[in-house]
């Protein structure tokens, strides 16, 4: 089912109306071939060349959980990693309904029109429930996913953010050694996955709608700061006032926060995805930022921070991963617990006696 | 140099003036015996009296690094846990100069005029640099300090922000034991200072100046977020204008956050520490926090959680601690991170290089 409509995808991609299949056993066959011809040196080769095909196989051993995929998926990387490191990685959140797609939609068409190569990825940690609830229904893209200079590929799935955006984090290496001189990583406000997209992206751009008066209420925890820019969404008919006092309110909201460490100043700006008007603007701003990070070397640092943070947070992850899967230590947890809950223990003691039950070597 | 310091500070605290020591030797001696007259039995029955001597003896023992001094240190706070947990925890925070000291000597000095038993304790992992910048002079609060009812510690040294508020926290529960019903947490912006002493607090004050208009300017990341309430000190004659304006722009600011969990509403209030006005309303604000979340279960839950997040904090320093510690891991780090630098490799194949390093057991 799931291959199914990854194959669909890829063909409305190229642009060619796929052949209904004879029945599900040639459906079958070809898969099978498909992988069959997939060598390690045929999907570097395939990347290179700007494959979306090989580029989305690749893809596919990275998600995968057997060993030997993981064990391709490494290789290639490697491989491509010379490669790497040459596009602008543009972050892009905002709750749903916002118009994320939309505004993507029309984003991408406009750069693809000035020969840019765009990939489009996201990180949505909730999509194995919702089935891909982001970017799942392409056709909410039905214009940039016909274009062979865009690819969009949906979120990887898995319940662990880590996972997924581990996962995400290796796809733009490859994204960006298949050539995509600009990937938009695209993400809703589940948890924390607005601070992965952030550490792993060059420009932050956080939607906004207008709305009754009240759009600063529920500003969620540490995302205003990480915005590089804010754009209300939807400034289109009767919401066009209401849009401009937004504006005017979140420039207000963002003149609260400390100099960025990129020398940068957060704005607040308009758009209407739907007639198309203020997206070349958004389009000028990140470049405005781009120009301004490469001249005074925050962008080549902030990458360099970002791959150590993945290095310190992927080790974080593991050692408590292995802690508590290690033999005895649920079962312990859930006493230490017990024991705390009824004042009978402090945190200190219960993680001390929980430490020495699996020792390192 | 550091127990005379200590030993001077007690005596202050009882109110005695304190006789000069005829010789370097008979102070030694002096020391020596109270060492030796500090049994396990004895420091509890001490702290369960109230003895302000034997509850810092205690904290000293929690404060060693010997591991001898932290068994001690571990019974005896085992044998104080059913006597804790009875207290109102509120933290304090604002940048040097905004008249901390004042301000608590003043809200201080009224609690223990209205029978309360108040400690002040400190989170500073900057003061082993500084020798004790917070707390450290005792003459800023030189009514306070010779209050029986009064008992003021020093922050902990030590150069890991973990290892300093656990000792706060076991601090805290000792003082609960000794029958302190306000304990007092004061914190400066050292990096994530805040965020641990929000975090083993019930009650969050943060403290700000009147400035020439810009006080919004320079909002830390979160800590507006932690605030139960804002208070601007100094609101005294020619500054009373600028602090009532302070205020407005705090209470709009702080109408820009969602709901807090705890259903309470965060306001800000102006006050004088040197003129004693506003610090009892801002205590008034305290106790209608407190009232209303011990109503909710708000109290409880948090603490609860407060417990967890300690629990599993100290379990993920332990582990990275433990791991970065391993023989060989500090040398293989430097060089995946070279590698990383150089392109050869992705964080996350370096961090699973590192990791097959040191194994669990």
């Amino acid at each position: 089912m799931k291959k199914q409509s990854k194959s669909k995808a890829l063909s409305e991609k190229e642009g060619i109306p796929q052949p209904a299949h004879s029945s599900p056993d040639v459906a079958k066959q070809l898969i099978s071939r498909r992988r069959r011809s997939a060598t390690t040196e045929e999907l570097v080769q395939g990347i290179l060349a700007g494959d979306q095909t090989r580029l989305s196989r690749a893809i596919t051993l990275i998600e995968s959980k057997a060993a030997k995929h993981q064990d391709q998926a490494r290789q290639v990387i490697e491989a491509c990693l010379a490669h790497t490191n040459r596009s602008v990685r543009i972050g892009i959140t905002g709750v749903p309904g916002v118009g994320k797609s939309s505004f993507i939609e029309q984003l991408g068409l406009q750069l693809v029109g000035q020969g840019h190569k765009l990939a489009v990825l996201a990180v949505d940690p909730s999509s194995s429930l919702s089935k891909g609830s982001i970017l799942g229904d392409k056709t909410r893209m039905e214009e940039l996913v016909k274009q062979p200079q865009a690819f969009i590929r949906p979120s990887a799935s898995g319940t662990s953010l880590g996972g997924v955006a581990q996962k995400t984090r290796e796809t733009i290496l490859l994204c960006e050694a298949a050539g995509y001189d600009v990937i938009l990583i695209e993400t809703v406000g589940v948890g924390q996955s607005e601070t992965a997209v952030h550490s792993m992206t060059d420009f932050f751009l956080l939607m906004k709608l207008a709305g009754a008066g009240d759009e600063l209420q529920g500003i969620k925890r540490g995302i205003m700061e990480m915005a590089d820019a804010i754009v209300i969404n939807k400034a289109d008919s009767e919401n066009v006032k209401a849009a401009k006092l937004a504006k005017t309110e979140f420039n207000r909201a963002l003149h609260l926060y400390p100099q960025k460490a990129s020398g940068w100043t957060p704005k607040a700006f308009t758009c209407s995805s739907l007639k198309n008007q203020g997206i070349e603007e958004v389009w000028d701003v990140i470049c405005n930022y781009i120009e301004l990070v490469r001249d005074n070397g925050y962008f080549e640092q902030k990458r360099k921070e970002q791959n150590r943070y993945w290095l310190m947070q992927t080790i974080q992850d593991s050692l408590q991963q292995r802690f508590f899967d290690h033999p005895g230590i649920k079962e312990a947890l859930d006493e230490q617990m017990s024991l705390m809950e009824q004042n009978k223990t402090t945190p200190f003691a219960a993680a001390n006696y929980l430490l020495q039950l699996a020792t390192i070597s």
